[in-house]
């Protein structure tokens, strides 16, 4: 046995099921040995981006490691914007990159590069794998790491040689079961906080939200009185007619800041303390008030699903919070926006789904609308890295094929990794994508006004604008393999969404709407 | 004035013309500052490996540094692939990366992450900006690195306060003139040399290649005797009818060490000694053999041009060698392969024409074929990091607006950086893209066999197939605003590309070839 192929046992024997693959010639062992392991699934991407954001798409859904497959620096440094994202969204990911063999390095032959420099930023757990004999034990021990808490990234640099080489033994490596953070203490303070305090308590909750996360938060504040936030973008989040739903932190910092005034104590579940997006002139990092008192409730896991119902339990809180079942908002027929457009989802969207959510400007309405509509996860974009939403989606509907995957995407982000779509065409994934074409970088446009310029010129005007000419994302689905139709309107966006629905027909099917 | 305002002046004023951007939040000062820089022409890519890969080719073909705009480390690390082909080009390259404000990272705000850690393998010179009291001095000094011998890439991080803050001075700093590296000994020795020996003198000419460095070479060799090799991916090289042309040595190590048997001496010129592009086992690094003796007659320019001619003199050879006239190849009509499209390209491609080679297996013919053609430069993809071909064109056809450029582009490859497709619409450029479409990763279909595994399971195949579905290139540059049409046989494509050069119309155009 070689050691790409007991690399590859190793990762099955625990559970592994996937791989995300752009190998090139360093990787041609682990593609022979994806024959010889069966269990594992090899999905082919055109390009790194999609194989790195459909990991992390895989892991918000499935909970546990896929692998990815990539060459040398260069490929791997395709993969890793959407691994920023991922890293931001504690995904489990286990990233194999293959590099030339250990005694070729030296000859700077033209592909070489300093991979673990490129890999270290977005990289838990990075190790260069040594041989042959190594390889089994280190998968063991990054796939370890992948699962702990929280869950995270681990990197495998592999010389070829040690795919080549054959093993001394033939036994996968064990991987150890990662321990649950003690959180017992964590959980008794914040309960006696929560209890003692009525004023100027906050709780706030992010990561990877469940129902049962939220009910549990509901009881807790119908217990407490305290307030609670949800993070801006957390990485998953259980939505829907008769879920709790809590306000997310606003966007902008003066806004946030605004919002959070009061705040004396602020209890923490599967989030950190909320810092700005970014820094503005005479602006603030921190959105808490000075002197609130934070206070982590769950440890490190980003699913603060145990240590809320441990919280709520602590607290003697009721067990579940009576249902709020909003009516569905009636949709008129006209424009799409970026409220109208959030409303035809909530309305058309089958039960079950997972909305994948870079919509940006044109996704307002998700936020507003998503409480009427039938009960949902949704995927956010946790790290600002622009291009998760397509990839997320192809790991989204392979790490549950049972469930409608709803991807509502912006037009700018959705240029960054639009291979994307062959890979649903080829995998046959129930992915149905809502194209939001504005036709410019809205925000953008928003930030430059914010920066004070209201008067863009010719220069700055033109590298906001997504115009001149005009994306045809009916063409590029189709090119691509997936059948698309263009909604101009409510009513457009309505029928073809409910037709998608109704036909249940296998596949991936894009529509570009048109925001006025 | 502001950081941005100025560095900007700076950078125009030591003559630099051009902006590939894809900005963000953190450099809207900057997007504001190109309309005060008129100067500057900004170009919209759709994605960062289009801004690295055009300005790449913009260096190529300018021998002078393009800016880019990058967004953080996520955006700039989209753009890491293409610059590692622009390092191993030795292409001239400013890159201006936008940081959040230096009291902002502390927060570690969703985009944070360690740029100076992704930047360093790719930035011959790195510099984090302090302030914008430095940031003209530091723009300065940027440029003049990547104007230096060789050219390289230079690297700004640019904190945006630096950017925002107004600037003690407005004068933009000088730009010291790079000294050319003396290199009158080493010309000296290396003729010495050459005149002394007859037998197993190699000389190894590579990077930018212009036809006088052609014709010096081939004067050298009818002098000396010795044999004349070309590096096997020069970043530039002259071509076609009456040029010089030389064989390059082989892609696979064991074709080429036979090849290179019997050299005891090589001098080298704008190459480096010759290495093996991936270590197999059993294999070796260095091509040469093992006791010959390496001596580099022009020191570190990658246009070994000045170089040449000067040991052309102290050779007293003669000043230009007889032009050799190949009759053109008749072109039967037929399927279109590797050879054919050779042929068919040569025959009608215009004259003085940009080349942009990332056909691979798809290009044998080219090769073959290129000295039957009209006289153009050919630009090959340097580092191995695909998706290089279409965004070179870009920057080639906005450094040359004169000449027509023609991307000859393998289909794996081309899906890595398709975006470029837009831009060339956007600013109308005068670039024909022959799009290979041969639904393989085919090179690596071979390297598989090579790697010993005869016989692929369906695992293995399906991540070297791109059929399943076919890509439609046709509706994929129509998406994006570029009219396009496909090719069956040699015949239509000799007409498409025929109709097009005698429309002389604006704008680009795409022919998908199908290769059989």
């Amino acid at each position: 046995m070689n050691g790409a192929t007991l690399a590859l046992k190793t990762a099955a024997a625990a559970g592994v099921e996937i791989c995300f693959a752009n190998p090139g010639t360093t990787e041609m062992e682990f593609v022979s040995a994806l024959d010889e392991t069966t269990e594992i699934r090899s999905v082919l991407c055109l390009f790194e981006g999609v194989v790195t954001g459909a990991a992390d798409g895989y892991g918000r859904i499935a909970e546990k490691p896929a692998l990815t497959l990539m060459h040398l620096g260069p490929g791997f440094a395709n993969g890793i914007a959407n691994l920023h994202n991922a890293r931001r969204a504690n995904s489990p990911i286990v990233n194999l990159i293959g590099d030339h063999a250990s005694w070729h390095l030296e000859a700077d032959a033209p592909l070489t590069s300093d991979i673990d420099s490129l890999a270290a930023p977005v990289s838990a757990f990075l190790h260069r794998v040594e041989s042959a004999n190594t390889i089994g034990p280190a998968m063991a021990k990054a796939i370890a790491a992948a699962n702990g808490s929280p869950q995270k990234i681990a990197t495998l640099i592999l010389p070829q040689e040690a795919a080549w080489e054959t093993t001394n033994s033939e036994e996968p490596s064990p991987v150890p079961i990662a321990e649950a953070p003690d959180t017992a203490t964590s959980i008794e303070d914040a309960a006696r906080r929560l209890h003692d305090h009525k004023e100027g308590m906050g709780l706030l909750i992010g990561g990877t939200l469940s129902a049962a996360s939220l009910h549990a938060a509901a009881s807790i504040a119908e217990k407490t009185g305290c307030r609670i936030w949800m993070e801006t973008f957390p990485s998953r989040v259980a939505q829907g007619r008769g879920l709790p739903a809590f306000e997310a932190i606003p966007y902008f910092p003066e806004q946030a800041t605004e919002a959070l005034s009061g705040i004396s104590t602020m209890v923490t579940a599967g989030a950190s303390a909320p810092v700005a997006f970014f820094g503005y002139p005479g602006g603030q990092s921190y959105l808490l008030p000075e002197n609130c008192e934070v206070l982590s409730a769950c440890g490190t896991a980003r699913n603060p699903e145990i240590g809320l119902q441990e919280l709520a339990r602590a607290l003697k809180a009721p067990a579940k919070t009576p249902a709020r079942i909003e009516p569905m908002t009636a949709v008129p027929d006209g424009p799409i926006d970026a409220v109208s457009l959030g409303a035809v989802i909530a309305s058309q969207q089958p039960e079950n789904a997972i909305l994948v959510n870079e919509a940006a400007t044109s996704g307002m309405g998700l936020a507003i609308h998503a409480r009427q509509a039938p009960q949902h996860d949704m995927i956010h974009l946790t790290g600002g890295a622009i291009g998760q939403g397509l990839p997320s989606a192809v790991g989204a509907a392979l790490a549950a094929p049972e469930r409608p995957v709803l991807a509502i995407q912006a037009d700018g982000s959705g240029m960054y990794t639009l291979q994307s779509l062959w890979t649903m065409a080829r995998e046959n994934l129930n992915v149905t994508v809502v194209l939001c074409a504005n036709r410019a970088y809205r925000i953008l446009q928003f930030e430059l006004a914010r920066s004070g310029n209201q008067t863009p010129g010719p220069a700055a005007q033109g590298l906001m604008d997504l115009s001149r000419p005009d994306l045809d994302w009916v063409m590029l689905a189709k090119g691509m393999g997936v059948p698309a139709a263009t909604a101009r309107t409510t009513g457009e966006l309505s029928q073809l969404l409910r037709e998608r629905y109704q036909e249940q027909s296998d596949g991936p099917f894009l529509i570009e709407a048109l925001i006025a």
